[in-house]
C-alpha cells in the first residue's frame, strides 16, 4: 500500500472500488449532494431571514469547493483526460459546479435560472448509486419499445385534442381556444390526472371523452407496462446469474 | 437498373423497399404528414394574421399536391388497381386529400368539419412506420379478449350510472338529471380522471361510490392489462425469432 | 326430430345448445335485455312527452311478457323444478320480472326503487354470453387472493382516514368532521380519482398525504394486478388446451 | 390433555395452534380488535349524546381489559419473556393498551393524540390473519427493489417540484411560493390524483407538466408493478409447493 504512488492512491479513493476509503468518500459525496439539494430548496422559501440566507450560502460554497476538488481529482487520475471531460459523468460533474462560478459574471435576473442548473448534481448520484445504474440499464434496454409506444401515445393525445377542439371550441372559447389549448386537456385527461380546470360541457364533447377514455387509457398505460415488465425481467436475470 | 421500365422504377420508389430512394421517399412523405398536421393545428389559433394564414394555406396546398401525386402513382403501379383503391391504405390515402378538393364546392360552415378529415393523414403513418404495424398486429391478436372485457366494463359503467342516479337525483337534479347524465359521472370516476364537476354529496351516494370504486377499478383496468401483456408477448416472440 | 316430444323440443330451444333455433332464441332474449335496459334509461329523462312515456311502457310490457314466458318455459323443461327456481339463474330470471308485477300492488314512492331491480336483467346476459362466463370463472378462481388484498386495502383506507382526521379536523371541521367523513377523502384519494371536493390544507395533512400516496398506491393497485394476471392466465390455459 | 400443566393449557390456547379452543380465542381477539376500531371511529362523530359516549367508553374499557389479560398471558407462557416483550408483536400488543393507561396521568389535549395510538391494534390482526402474513412476507422479499425505485420516484417528484416552481412561482406566488409548496403539486400530479387545488396556468408550466406526465407516470408506476408481480409470484410458488 505504501509503495503506491500519490496518483494511484488518489485514484483508489476517487474511483468506486471495494476498499473502505473509497466507500467513505462515495458516501461523503452523496451526503453533500443531498445537503446541496436541500439547501437549494430552502433558498426558495419566500420569508427567510438574512442570517439563514448567509448560512445557506456558506453551505453552498463548501459544497461547490468539495465538488470542484473532486472534479479536478477525477481529471488528474483519468487515463484519458479529454475523454473523461467529455464523458457523461464528466459533463455532469462540470454542470454541477459551473453555475456557481458563472454567477459572478452575470446580472441577477439570469442568476435565478443559473441556480436551476445546480439540480444536475442529483444526476451525480447515478455514479455512486448501484440502484440508479440498474434503472438506467433497464431503460436503455427497453428504449426502442418505449419510444415506439410513446409515439402511439403522442398521436392519440393529439387526436383527442383535435376532437375535443371541434366539440367544445364554440361552447368554451376560453378553455379550448386552439388545438394547443386542447392538448392541455388531452394530457390531463388521458393520464387520468383530471385537475378539473378544463372539462367538456357539451353533450358531443362528453360522448367523445367517453369513447376516448375507454379506448385511450389502455394505450397510454402501455409504456408503463413495458417499463415495469422489462425492469422485473432485468432484476430476475441478475438474481439468476448470482445463483 | 437502366433496363427497368418507367413503371417498375416508380414502383421501386413508391412501395417500401430496401433501396435508398424508396427510403428517402418514405421519409419525405412522413415529414409532409407531420408538417400537414402541425399546419392544421396552427390554423385553429384564434388570432393569426392574414399573412400567416396565407403561408399556412400555401403549405397545405403543397402537401395536398404531393399526396395527390403519391396517390395517383400508387394506383398507376398497383397490379390490381381497383383492389388498391378499396384497400385500407387506398381509402386512407384518398381521405387524406379528398377534404381539400371537396372544399371548393361547399359553403363555409361544413368546410370546418371537412378540415377535421385531414387528420386521417396521421393514419398514413401506419404504412411507413414499422412500430405502428407492430401495434396494429398486437391489437388484432388480442381483439377478442379486449372486446370481451370492454363489454364487462361497459356494463359496470352503466350499472354505476343507474346506482348513482337513484342516490343523487333528488339532491342534485342538475348534475344527475337522468341515467345519461350519470353516465358522465360513471366514466369520469371509474377511469379515475375525477374532474370534480360532478361528485356525490349524499351519504348513500358516497357509500355507493366507495364500493363501486373498490370493486370497479380492478375490472376497468383489465383491458389495459390484457393489451400490455399481449404486446409484451408479441415483442418477445419477435426477438426470439431473430435469434 | 319429429319424434321429439313437445317438452323436448322446447328444451332444445330454451337451453343453450348448438342447434340454430336455440341460437336465435338466445340472440332474441339478449336483444330484449338490451332493449329493456335502454328503455329503463330513457324513462329517467326528466322531460319526456306523454306519448314517449306510453311507448316506453308498451316496450316494457312486451319485454316482461317475453321474459315471463321464458321463465315459465325454463321451469317447465327443468328436470328438477325446485332446484332451478332456487338456482342462481332461476332467481335472476324471477328478479327480472318480479318488479313489474309487484308494482301493481304498491304506492308510487316505493315503485321508484322497484324499477331499480329491473337492472338485474343485465345479469341474465351472463347465461348467454360466453365471455361473461369466462370472467365469472376467473373471478371465482382468484377469489381467495382478491378477498385477502381487499382486506389489506380496506385497512389502509381506514388508517389513512384516521390519520387525515387528526391533521385536518381542526382546520376543516366541515369536510373532516369525523372518521366517516374522512373515509370519503381516503377512497377518493387512494383510488386517485381526486374530485377536489375535499383535500388537506394544513402542512401536516399534506405531508401525511404525501407519504400515504407514496406507500398506499402500490397496495391499492395489487388486487387489480392479481385479477389481471389471473385472467391472462385463464385465457392462456384455455388457448393451450385448444391446440 | 388433563395431564397438561396450567401454563401449557394457556399456551395451547393463546398461541395460534390447530386445536379448536385456540381458533375460538383467535377469532374472539380479532372480533374485539374490529369492535375497538369501530368504537374509535364513532367517538370522532361530532354530535354524539352523553349516553352513547358512555356506552362507547364501556366497550373501550372491556376491550382494553381483554387485551391486557391477553398481553400478560403471552408474557406468562413465553419461553424467553424479555425476548417476547421486545419482539415486534410484543411491542404492538403493548402499544395497543398503553394509551388507555397513560390517559389517566395526562391532560386532555395530549389525550387526543394518545387515542390515535389505539390504531396500532389494527396491526395485531397481522398475527392472526394468514393473509396478512403472506403480504408481509412478500413485502420483505421485494424490499430491496421497492426501496430502490422509491428512491427514483422521490428524485423525480423533487425534480418536478423544482421545475414547476420556476415556471409558476411568478404567476401564482400563493400556490407555488417555494419548492416545498411545489412538492404538494408534484405528488398530487404524478400520482394522478389531481385534486385541482393547484395546477399550472402559464404556457411554460403546462408544457413542462406535459413532458413530466409523459415521462414520469411510467416511473412512478414501477414500484406498484414490482409489488404486484412479486406477490403473484409468491402466491404461485406456494400453490406449487402444495401440489
Amino acid at each position: 500500500m505504501s509503495k503506491m504512488s500519490f496518483k494511484q492512491r488518489i485514484k483508489s479513493i476517487v474511483e468506486y472500488n471495494d476498499n473502505t476509503l473509497s466507500h467513505y468518500f462515495a458516501y461523503f459525496i452523496q451526503f453533500l449532494i443531498i445537503v446541496s439539494v436541500i439547501t437549494f430548496s430552502f433558498e426558495t422559501l419566500p420569508n427567510i431571514s438574512e442570517s439563514t440566507k448567509f448560512l445557506l450560502h456558506i453551505i453552498e460554497v463548501v459544497c461547490v469547493i468539495v465538488f470542484t476538488i473532486e472534479y479536478l481529482a477525477r481529471i488528474y487520475v483519468a487515463d484519458h483526460k479529454l475523454k473523461f471531460v467529455f464523458s457523461f459523468f464528466g459533463i455532469i460533474d462540470l454542470l454541477a459546479i459551473l453555475p456557481f462560478y458563472l454567477s459572478f459574471g452575470v446580472d441577477l435576473r439570469s442568476l435565478r435560472l443559473m441556480r436551476l442548473f445546480r439540480l444536475f448534481r442529483l444526476l451525480k448520484l447515478v455514479r455512486y448509486n448501484k440502484a440508479m445504474r440498474h434503472f438506467t440499464e433497464a431503460m436503455l434496454l427497453a428504449k426502442e419499445q418505449i419510444i415506439l409506444f410513446m409515439g402511439v401515445t403522442l398521436i392519440l393525445i393529439y387526436f383527442s385534442a383535435v376532437g375535443i377542439y371541434y366539440f367544445e371550441n364554440e361552447a368554451q372559447p376560453d378553455h379550448f381556444s386552439s388545438v394547443f389549448d386542447s392538448l392541455w386537456w388531452s394530457i390531463v385527461t388521458l393520464t387520468t390526472v383530471g385537475y378539473g380546470d378544463v372539462y367538456p360541457i357539451t353533450v358531443g364533447g362528453k360522448v367523445f371523452t367517453f369513447f376516448i377514455l375507454l379506448i385511450g387509457l389502455g394505450i397510454v398505460a402501455i409504456p408503463t407496462g413495458i417499463i415495469s415488465s422489462s425492469l422485473t425481467k432485468t432484476i430476475e436475470d441478475k438474481s439468476h446469474e448470482k445463483r
